[in-house]
């Protein structure tokens, strides 16, 4: 069963998924340890990862391969964000071939132009393409894709872009008639009415997918009583908690001139080891090196 | 100036410089930030990244990659944790001439024969290779290397391996005979004795580098008591950190339903913009796009 | 059906597929082009492409990247050529679980020791792994992978090393009994004597493949009045053809001091084109992007 | 003495330099050998070798390494090819930081739209930038750059765009403007006749930059009575001579049956083992594995 089939199963049984960020191997172990329903290959945590902004300077080879050694480790279903598709339709062509052999679930591809700028910027430009070219995008995904269950989300920036509802739901309904299987609806307002008030609006019948970065009160109690949204993605979690805990270990570290504290605060060693399955390795080394 | 230089420059000031791990440009961008003297590139934090086993599973290409986007990223030295160099004495010209290409400060290469085990699993493997073949490694590496500052340091697994500190005293004069700048004595007892009766023992004229990870008793006061340690490495802290961190997030916001309690307890996205310089992309935007 | 399945369904019909070396994308469309059953996704030749000695210097990750690369532009099954494995069975386990979802048919794994030397090298160090340890990581491919269509070739260099038709024998029943599906016999004799007479002598119910590089008089048709041989690899010839050309024309260009002749003798900018398949790129342009 | 003064000094030696196109270390080492005087990273080349179209489909990432392999295995100047810049000008911050970390001589960046397509296509589509659009991007290079004598190209696409001389002329002499250290001209006539008009009509104190690959007759002779050329890049001969080999070696291996034909009108393995300095290898094991 494709990991995109396993996917609408989730969302069929449940009504809800929800999908945490992950911008490594590890982070995607740790979810789904904790219990997450999939993995968000972000750009943004993967661009923060490597000290870059989201600004389209992490490359899609950086990106897929990423992707592909999260997928080795973890048996989650992954939403691959591939930001505007590195390019145009023939870009976003290339990328699909490349995204489903990499075994992703869902792909979702957003309406700015290339190169992008984070949506969540105060003042950063936020330009979109045309509907019709972002259209053929999608067709232009549709129409790559071998696995028919593999999703093909479009993203529009038009709240974040300052276009007002009523664009964004005319570009939603035209990207769903190009073929996308589900709308993802961004904001960055810091309240969940903008987005509220576009679902309930959404008489398309394609599900939404919801990003709550810049509006935390969005919480699974309002997004069921909303209904229409069958994803939600928690979108830098990870990265923002590791870099808090990174600030302070560091700092405490240099502050007690050593470990000798910080040791009892932080993970053993040993749960590092049960991370990377070190037990498998031993009983592999006495079946097969003995 | 090289890095290398440089980072000799600082323990010629200092006497002791601090090392933190990395595994991402991010963790060095704040271990820098913090206020550490240089970067470990350690191979354990990124195998665990990728969820695998420190067991010479990760390629020499990827801890390259790595090593790459760390140096652009901070200007801090790295020490590159090349384990026992990917080979023979062949691999490690091969590897010597890509890591100082790449920029480093120093490379670590151990006496362990090759696949690794991690030095601090229980009940490990911990074959090491003949002295004289190590020693070839050593001058492999000394006579491959461009920049005289390029610092080579020989790590010894002898106490890991369980065979005694003499061993460990005529490995460590063997590998300063081959002419490796400074000895890295790695030891996975609870308590400092062993590396500090090792360190008191040392009369060798090289400097002695330490990985307290096991031992975290083995403060800065300590090891300055000691003398002869020119360089502490804090191994694994900093994905530690992560790991912790992220268990915690991710069980907090499935327990919650929501990310409307934990968005208080970690860094803003605007944090994580400021570490990703995204002032500096909106001023380049304004000069070079305008 | 995959890619492993495909393979045994040509052997099964036409009893020897003839494979050729491919070091690029390109060179395997032009073997695809040509008319080969498969592709034979050389060390030799990657390692020649990247102007390294073949001795465990490229690492899995650069030889896996090529083959996905080459994967996703032809449609010919791939034979990957692993040497060693990258290490010892633990490494195998590794290398199968990626080149499984890379796509590939088949594994050819060496039982020299890592690191390796290239066959055919005069003189080379040519050590071989004792029997029992090879046969734990022929063990270990076979209970890693998933599709039992892939198929496991061992590869035993007892010819190479000099150790006699006796050990050969020996090395290839003991590697059939840990499960390899076929055996690949390797000579650096200049006729196909050696090789002959293994054949002959062999009387396990696995089929064996050559590779004929320093053998030339070994072709079809005394390779199939020889039976049991169900592949025959062509090993470098793609990249030996293509040192040739370059040799020629760059003496050429700068003889001519221009390109006024020798444009004449190699293939036009459109040819090229044809093969990137720049029309269909066209018709996407016009399909998606007008 | 940095890369970009080595091609300084050599073209203020002999007035003119011929820079072969590479797609791998092993095409670079050939041209070399052969006495070219600096290397052309080609996108086109790299492409092709991948088998795909030349439309801004191979990253960054890739081109990067491939770059990197070639820079370690040849001393030869590398003038890297980086199309557009992978996008606007923040897209040229990044790539030129990472460019010159590799070492290369020279980067030429083209005036085009990102994505690109194929200077020398028929009836391709070939948008360019606006002129201060892409002054912004030779500005942002030439601030990024930390070595004055890293060489920024600028190349004009006018001509073929079909925007006629003036054009051409006009934004050549805004580029210099901008800081551009060369341009480069690029036609797709059958005959020199519009470059050498153009070069007539340039009267900007920059050196001109030509890649004859649609008008071969342009010879040395030719070039030099024009003047004012610095540069010639024979852009594509490496990767179509390679094809030409492969295309009739491939099909002589089956027509014949077999390689026992092709064998002597192809390199030796031997060869092959000269040009990966398999001898340096050899004797490196003598020195450092006795």
């Amino acid at each position: 069963m494709s990991q995109g089939k396993i996917l609408k199963d989730k969302i069929a049984k449940s009504g809800l998924v929800h999908i945490m960020a992950a911008h490594s191997p590890l982070s995607a172990i740790l979810a789904e340890e904790a219990g997450f329903d999939g993995l968000w290959a972000s750009g943004f945590e993967l661009s923060a990862l490597y000290g870059l902004a989201d600004v389209s300077l992490v490359s899609m080879t950086q990106h897929l391969d990423m992707v592909r050694a999260i997928g080795e480790r973890s048996s989650l279903p992954i939403v691959a964000d591939i930001d505007t598709g590195f390019g145009n339709a023939i870009n976003v062509i290339h990328a699909i071939e490349q995204y489903e052999r990499a075994g992703v679930a869902a792909v979702v591809i957003e309406d700015k132009t290339f190169p992008k700028v984070t949506s969540l910027v105060d003042d950063g430009r936020q330009e979109l393409l045309r509907t019709e070219e972002f259209q053929g995008k999608i067709r232009a995904a549709i129409a790559t894709r071998r696995d028919p269950d593999l999703l093909i989300i479009a993203r529009t920036e038009s709240l974040i872009a300052g276009l007002g509802e009523a664009e964004a739901l005319k570009r939603a309904a035209a990207y769903k008639a190009a073929g996308a299987d589900m709308i993802l609806v961004h904001s960055k307002q810091k309240t969940p009415d903008e987005v509220e008030t576009f679902v309930r609006a959404w008489s398309g019948n394609v599900p939404i997918v919801i990003v709550p970065t810049a509006y935390p009160e969005m919480n699974e109690e309002r997004i069921k009583a909303l209904g229409k949204i069958a994803i939600v993605i928690y979108g830098n979690h990870a990265i923002r908690a590791s870099v808090t805990a990174m600030q302070d270990v560091f700092a405490r570290i240099l502050k007690d001139r050593g470990i000798h504290n910080i040791n009892r605060d932080i993970v053993s060693v040993e749960e590092v080891f049960r991370l990377q399955k070190m037990d498998q390795v031993k009983a592999d080394e006495k079946r097969f090196l003995a």
